[in-house]
């Protein structure tokens, strides 16, 4: 029976064909010649019945011929869109956690473990206990009233959820708010900002969004009006841009980061392509610039930053910064430095370049993911446009009052001398350097593997590794109907329980294949994933070593 | 001072055309012969800047021609989304709201009574202490240990956010959960709904969304792909829907509700409409009907919603209820029954009919709008065409988690017995039999004045008077370049300090004029609203009386 359930697994993780299809978007969007593997078009998914039953109810409706809406007749920017970060192989692990309950001796493994996504507390990760006490206090006020709240509650967290509610117009927490998110947080979060970078911020220039990813979309809805607009994208890029790209109808324009050089950012690659774009009439309206990293963890050196500015200026460009890593920085020799600062130190101002920066509660050592608060600060813009941004921001009301609530509090986090003082400092410090130690020794565990190397994770929170796929992997791969490096991390997960998602997702140089692997297992996990990955690829490798 | 300052404002407020905007798109969109305002293009944006300058910086940018992004360069389907019930009446209202501290003196009214948006805890409603409470426990854990947690939280909400909490995977309530929302938690929605219907709901059906907002846009992004697929919306309708097909780049093919019959749904003009959208070559894709009604408060009977299920399955059209008011029931002849419900009894089941239900948790008794919570129930699609939602779904990731326990209290909120049920119920009928009672009150006042009928409120929030604007003031309106409804109320508002939309916001017969106010004001303020709208009305039809 075991056997049987493995082999089964095996054979359905195989035969499905989903990534190659983003691999396929990928190829077609990068400027290369020769395709590496040939793609069929619009083959069938193989019955995944049993493994995707909870999502998707084929029993009830899959002959159901009367029905209005077909797969032809939907929007086909839908169709094109594609989000490899809760693609199909998280689709797979959640059924094999699900089989794990009841078949627990199927499987050579005892839990699934999602490295897909930056999600810290799904792997136990606690959150910050000064912001979830001031978050209890504001949802909750009339605890405020109680005496016995004194006992269970940090004096500061208690100063600060009055302060919170004194800044929210007849302290109502569960009233819509501004749609820029509530003013008095704002300024909050204004001060943060401006201690960070030294520069005057206007907390009229901040949106709060549900997440850093509304706001994404939001900008991107704004500047794309057809396939003829494009965004300068990194390749490896997070595919929240291709997707929102592919979602308003625009054009990826993509630009390669070095992975020779540790990821770099070449000047002369982004006037390459601006260039290339605007001979085939798109008019490249904007540069995406992750920075730390995301998939692949480097941290800009601030004279690129410089460049980059000084790019986008001459270009007339808008630089999309997305900083939502910012304080995920793990190696001494570099340092975070905010796009705003470089701009403004390069004596750049609102009439001079238009910069967006993105921020989120999702990352950070806090790791507030399911809170969903977020934010941009939007400089350089006239106020027509200005006007139409906040059009925007309207019509969905505005954003959750609690990830607002925590968005000002991580920017402004209890202070020496505050009753939660130490205990967040603490706190805080064991997590991001568990997060150094736990990203060097997966880098080395990686970089001990047979054809793998893989760069230092300087920020973010992942590792990028570069997989040197014999040729008879590929071959293999081919025959199963799948990209190759899908081939080898639905192996993985099969063999290993461990969730990782294929360089495919994020776009690679063609030819060349990766997986995206959080760092955020807890510590005392690691020496069991490195083991569980080191024995799995020996046996990859020793099955299909060319 | 005082003088000069009211008159300043009126002339800024009369000035203003962006209302006259929304008043043509929905000309244009209805079949009307003759638009009764003649309306200039792009004409400016008059002298708002004292009364704008916290949400725009004119000084700052207005004149730099070096930036990259212009108003002719943005997204036209941006350009052409309107979205009223956060307009420019509410944008006046709010610089008027901060000039009111500092010049109290310069109006005839203390404070600015917010009657725009069904925003309940921004008027003094207070949230349900039980939600509250099993909130504040969800999101910091650690009280769960403490012995005073006891004496200071109902035994019940203590039970309950053990029970939620053991549905989150690893307790986690700082995690992104499933993109559809935590498994766990749509049991109970799905249960609590099976309980509502007496039919059967399948909680993988259910997507929790961040409010409903986000969940009719995803619909519609999903049907819609061009100009030549239309969406069926109610006249007057919610102006999500005609801004979210905007931003979709799709068309809106009205049908009007019937204010003679007291707002009721004829099948005769649905079936003209899709006739008449038909022979311009539009795919009708869906039918929008909202009920309990925004903005016009009716209750649909169950036979009404027979045939227009019927309608649905013979036109092929996926059936989009907006059922977000299903808790604001007024009137002791009418009753809330869910589409679902409606369908099923007539014997159509996942094969026969595309149905989509809508539910948010800012609305019923309980009003928790700055949480954004909500849902939809997706029945009736194809697996490919579902697997697509939820693609969609899951490139937001997912929504936000105490909007997600929220909606799962909301759909099962104590029962007989447990500690909390007597002091739930108290709060919960004491909120909704006021509702009622203003919204009788106001109807009545509403009634009492010169050329204005006003429909009972049988449900929602909202009243959505009709005014017999006299020629005068039309013709006052015409020369202060603003549509007449939205003349009138913005001299409401700057003579009462209360804030309404005008009817143009949401549609309206082409030649009648109205405005959608809510009934959530505290019921102490009535009275007072009652007297102010009163004198003023009176002083309004004394000045333009024909």
């Amino acid at each position: 029976m075991r056997r049987f359930l493995i082999n089964q697994g095996k054979s359905l993780l195989d035969n499905t064909r989903r990534q190659h299809h983003t691999t396929r978007r990928f190829l077609s969007i990068l400027p290369s010649t020769s395709a590496p593997v040939p793609v069929p078009s619009r083959a069938p998914l193989v019955s995944l019945s049993r493994f995707l039953s909870s999502t998707s109810k084929m029993a009830a409706s899959d002959s159901a011929s009367s029905l209005p809406v077909t797969i032809d007749s939907i929007n086909p920017k839908v169709l094109k869109c594609e989000y490899a970060v809760r693609g199909e192989i998280v689709n797979i692990a959640q059924k094999l956690q699900d089989d794990l309950k009841s078949n627990k001796d199927a499987y050579p493994f005892d839990e699934i473990i999602y490295c897909n996504i930056g999600n810290p507390q799904s792997l136990g990760q606690l959150p910050i206990k000064f912001f979830r006490e001031v978050l209890a206090l504001c949802d909750h006020t009339s605890l405020l009233d109680e005496s016995e709240t004194h006992g269970l509650f940090s004096t500061d967290s208690i100063d600060r959820a009055w302060k919170i509610l004194d800044q929210i117009p007849g302290r109502a927490t569960g009233a819509y708010s501004h749609s820029q998110g509530i003013k008095g947080l704002r300024d909050t979060i204004a001060a943060g900002m401006e201690a960070r970078d030294g520069f005057p911020v206007d907390p009229n220039d901040i949106f709060l969004t549900d997440g850093a990813s509304p706001a994404i979309h939001m900008m991107l809805q704004l500047l794309l009006s057809s396939e003829k607009d494009g965004i300068l994208c990194p390749i490896p890029q997070y595919p929240l841009y291709s997707a929102s790209i592919a979602l308003n109808g625009g054009s990826l324009v993509p630009y390669y980061l070095d992975e020779a050089t540790g990821w770099g950012l070449e000047i002369s690659d982004l006037k390459k392509q601006v260039e290339e774009a605007r001979s085939k009439g798109i008019a490249v309206r904007a540069l995406v610039v992750i920075n730390p990293g995301n998939p692949t963890g480097q941290v800009l050196a601030e004279e690129n930053q410089r460049d980059i500015v000084n790019f986008c200026k001459q270009e007339g460009l808008v630089l999309l910064a997305d900083e939502v890593y910012q304080e995920n920085v793990y190696v001494s020799d570099k340092k975070f430095h905010s796009f705003k600062k470089v701009a403004r130190s390069l004596g750049y101002g609102e009439k001079d370049i238009s910069l967006v920066s993105f921020q989120s509660i999702s990352k950070g050592y806090y790791g507030e993911c399911g809170k969903r608060g977020g934010y941009m600060e939007v400089t350089g813009f006239t106020s027509d446009v200005r006007e139409q941004i906040y059009k925007l921001a309207t019509v969905n009301l505005c954003s959750n009052i609690s990830g607002q609530i925590l968005a000002s509090l991580v920017m402004s986090p209890p202070k020496p001398g505050d009753d939660s003082y130490d205990s967040y400092i603490a706190e805080r410090d064991g997590i991001l350097t568990s997060m150094a130690r736990r990203a060097k020794t997966l880098e080395e565990a990686l970089n001990n593997l047979e054809g793998v190397t893989c760069n230092r994770a300087e920020g973010a929170m992942y590792l990028f590794p570069r997989i040197d796929l014999p040729q008879k992997a590929i071959e293999a791969a081919e025959t199963a109907n799948t990209a190759p490096d899908a081939f080898y991390c639905k192996r993985l997960l099969n063999a290993t329980g461990i969730v990782v998602v294929p360089g495919s997702g994020f776009g690679q140089v063609p030819g060349t294949w990766h997986f995206r692997c959080t760092i955020l297992p807890q510590e005392e996990k690691i020496p069991d994933i490195v083991n569980r990955l080191t024995e799995f690829h020996k046996s990859f490798m020793d099955e299909f070593r060319n």
